[in-house]
């Protein structure tokens, strides 16, 4: 039996970009409007073409500008349409499907990537102790890291309509920082900053008032992107008290354009470190 | 010659539908989907049969069931659009329109009222150094207001998806809290709050790394809704450090459903109190 995780697409096995991977993104070609696709090899795969074909069953990304109408659509159809596209890149597909595709295919060097969902909200957590703690350096040296990171995941709401697609020109702020003197001036940033971080694209919502159990969080996150969380650091650190973060994040967010599943990451799945403390038990009983 | 301000629509003169406010929401009887209307007296009238029948001629109102497309048209639209239904509602309309009008009208004390925007991303700005002074006596009682105050607007995101109708039921949040001991509990609040605010809608947006200049101001904000901040205290001040308010604040934001618009409210300007420093200039020079 053939391995299932051989690719007949050139560039495909061996690469980041092979059947395991096979992430989802917006792309055109010169002329065309942007579409649903799906990266395999060297090469770009048009989601709608396969749809209308018959070849995938996902009416959400025929058509579709953004992923948003898919990811809503839940595990169920995500990890259908995964199943189907293994099948149809891998080398037992079936000779005449093969040749559909193979005449389907665009070089990704050729094509111009766009943002692959329209955001609705974006929430930006510290995601480690020690970029918390390095973070924390910069505004509070002798106080880096504060009593409550221990216990309570703390993150903020950003700006979704500067989240931009990478590659976007970004164009340094202008704003007020604290002067030598203590009091304000204002001009360009002279502290420009990013970090890396790691972006959860979500899928299905909650209802209104109704939280995420941590044991559905798979319903619920459909995967994930490299993110650079651009950052006015003079303009942060006038302006962050009591509020947090504002204009100093707010004039750019980049995201790469390719959405890598959470089913392709499962295999990479490591153990947490050992929290200390123990996070509370999340026990909803009695209204106060 | 009659005078502009008086109505032929009953409940409209003396109240606050008069023709001089004609606020705008979604709106919806039983049975039929929510669409476009405008407040005049003790009724609402359907925006989409009005363009319909070519009484006005706002093709992004027609069909719609949130207010986005017509705010991102600007402020052409917004006056011509209020020009227009003045002069329907006024009492030198043709009669043949004011029978066609007579026979839409509906009961605004029976509709259902709809979320009148797609909110896309949402802003909370300390708007006086009263509320700024009193919230910080809260967190910091002896250090109530902190030296940006007065030469900054402080503001953070808040969550758009939480943002709602009035009356919506609003669930009473769970979460952590900093307990007698110091150490944090978890449980549903015990210090549910609002804020009274008011809710600036905005418009067409600025085009990325372009800011807005003051003077055109009024091309970019439609008008305005009442809005009640719903806050956890015992959560935020457990949370809040160091970036801001987060789920003690995006559990629920409440809008009143009427928007009504910077040009109805213009006659009640005033001038704005002496502000101690004076802003900086706002000079973009060169990069740095």
């Amino acid at each position: 039996m053939a391995n299932a995780n051989v690719s007949w697409v050139l560039g495909a096995d061996g690469s980041d970009f092979g059947i395991d991977n096979l992430p989802l993104g917006i792309f055109s070609t010169q002329g065309k409007a942007p579409r649903t696709g799906v990266a395999v090899g060297d090469f770009v795969v048009d989601l709608t073409t396969l749809h209308d074909a018959g070849l995938i069953d996902q009416p959400a990304l025929a058509g579709a500008q953004t992923l948003n109408a898919f990811l809503a659509c839940g595990r169920e159809h995500w990890s259908a349409l995964r199943e189907q596209l293994r099948r149809l890149f891998g080398v037992t597909v079936a000779p005449h499907d093969r040749a559909f595709i193979e005449a389907l295919l665009v070089a990704r060097s050729g094509v111009t990537m766009h943002l692959p969902i329209d955001v609705r909200d974006y929430v930006d957590f510290y995601s480690s102790i020690e970029h918390a703690t390095n973070v924390g350096k910069i505004f509070r040296p002798d106080n880096p890291l504060l009593p409550n990171y221990r216990h309570i995941p703390i993150g903020y709401h950003g700006r979704s309509s500067s989240v931009v697609i990478d590659g976007t020109p970004i164009v340094r702020p202008f704003g007020q920082a604290k002067g030598a003197g203590g009091s304000p001036s204002f001009g360009p940033t002279q502290m420009l900053d990013y970090e890396l971080e790691l972006g959860f694209i979500a899928g299905p919502p909650n209802a209104f008032g109704s939280p995420i159990p941590i044991a559905q969080v798979r319903d619920h996150v459909y995967g994930y992107v490299l993110l650079n969380d651009w950052s006015a650091r003079d303009m942060q650190s006038w302006e962050t008290q009591p509020l947090g973060p504002f204009l100093s994040k707010s004039f750019a967010t980049s995201i790469s354009p390719w959405v890598v599943s959470l089913d392709a990451l499962e295999p990479f799945r490591v153990e947490n470190r050992t929290l200390d403390p123990e996070p509370l038990p999340y026990l909803r009983t009695s209204e106060p």
